[in-house]
């Protein structure tokens, strides 16, 4: 149930075949998952994205498996079923452990009500929360 | 602009009181926000949502700051403005480092970009992605 | 903070006026809040969303407080402030309690913590939840 | 999957048929598709929105094809997989090409993640976005 | 298409099967839906969420039929496909009737529609709609 | 109340420095909104953000004012104040009249209505709606 037909390798134009090819590398795997077949259809845009994704989840001030989790609660936040088997496939990947995915899944649904609740209360930011008074310029 | 006036702490019934009483216990401070002041309304909810919090935002398999993060992550996909500004504030208390900061946010927008390019293209769950094929019975 | 200046009494539209008489009579005030005065710059939707809202909120098969209970739930879920002080302060004139309130939100913060659950978790929908299969035509 | 069982023409009451027989004169084919088929359940819902939607997206100031696009991305921002499919499908019968619909993803994407990067840092509206100061009465 | 084998009951933990056996001793039927059949790799979140199921979903000051009601509604705002299902049996189960169910939408699709609107055109919150001034201390 | 200070020209880092004299020289203006100026404090993300939107944002198969609409629409959607307000001003510069304007809430608000209508109803997608069969290959 796709709004676009996922291309196959042998459907791929140059430049998305270009990608397909630095996704394999980079991952070390033959594998390329559906999404990226999908993308496929508009390379500028699969290109971006690729590129894109590679520094964002490069291991840097977060560890990649801090990163994934964290993807993965924007994902359930955001409903995106696709995008939640993706990205718990990949955190259990970078070795999530099932007590792990227990408790990012207690704390999404924590956030989730205390959420729901601080809306429905229109709780106004405590002025101990905010930043520095905004510099005069501007 | 709240929908209930937050509670001072002359105004708290005993039940909330006692509540209040263990987060200042619990945090090491004086400082009630402004969150548990709205909740005071409702002892029940008030305590309920207390002490669950306390459970599940407690040390374990997953270290307190990874756990504000991950929260914070969740309150920014639901677009909560006080639970943002609270969670920010508590994460840097945990030890958020700035370039910390800047990284979580990257990963936020990369996982919110690729939330909805999934959801427009409808893209089909990878069988390599699900979980085992459920058991027989049921 | 508004996108549009709103409207004062004297700065409608003959069309905006006549809905807002007719928003006075029914509601039985003089008072016409700021939602109204931002829609009547375009007086066809200030006149079509006025004309559903009489109908989509008129007692029916639901009592008026439960559909601003309902009204005020989804507000909640969408995280929308001006609706949710909006249909706070409706559902109090309908007679909703303190209690009522504090019930109400407990069930918002359930519903929000095991839908994310459930997105987390992929639960395929159990045949049982579902309606007949459907007709052959189509 | 769904929570009402979808009506074929011959179950329909003769309030839903009169408006079925509407959407075929109006879009010129004989075919109605299941999100009408759902809605039959309920007439008088049924005609409420079948006749709003003929108002909404006529030509007017904004030609079809653009207010497809701008449905389309409201559908991809709420996740709403048969929304997604059913408009997709709409504006490429309205001329949509697959540049186009590139670019239409390109700009839900972006917009998705500076949504989230804005509702992250807490930025406030500069004085210079907002409309006139609202108007004394009131 | 679930992120975790949804467990058998001869797949259960010793605590899992306790919350199983009071699922089925409150609810009166042997039948354990999907929900917790995932949930059950985690028997404390299990517990956790069972329990206090029970207490907010249990007759108060708003009848169970009205929390089922704004609990579906707070789920097709969240676009939760399961959560919707599951909680449209549930009503209908408890007493919802075709008119009332129609209703609901129709409150939910009304509310849908003016949050939008709202959002876009930046509505102030009314004075008239804010409680008390906060208290001076805090 | 942002979670970080706007940054002040004479707080800028030199690569942030670099990107705001890009904004102004792009865009042709001494003003550099807030939002820049929250993100000044990660100068790579700052410096992705904007090389993004440059290219994003360009007129290509579509126009930048249908362009801006999109982004408004997504940015309702998702309920961000801020990006509303910015948005809305960079349409009407680009052109948007009060008439389109209109129509554009109109559509926006009746997709809200049946995105909801579709979900509460679990809708399945028409056979006619989807792309081709995947191919055999992945």
């Amino acid at each position: 149930m796709a709004t676009v037909k996922l291309l196959a390798d042998t459907e791929l134009s140059a430049e998305a075949r270009a990608v397909f090819d630095d996704i394999r590398a980079v991952r070390g795997t033959e594998y390329v998952n559906n999404f990226w077949r999908a993308l496929a259809h508009d390379p500028a845009l699969l290109r971006a994205t690729w590129e894109r994704l590679k520094v964002v989840m490069a291991p840097g001030a977060l560890d990649p498996l801090v990163k994934e989790m964290v993807y993965l609660a924007v994902s359930v936040a955001n409903g995106c079923e696709y995008c939640i088997h993706s990205h718990t496939a990949a955190a259990r990947a970078k070795g999530m452990t099932e007590a792990q995915h227990g408790e990012l899944l207690a704390v999404i649904g924590m956030a989730s009500t205390t959420n729901a609740h601080v809306s429905a209360l229109g709780v106004p930011v405590d002025a101990a929360f905010e930043a520095d008074t905004p510099s005069a310029e501007r």
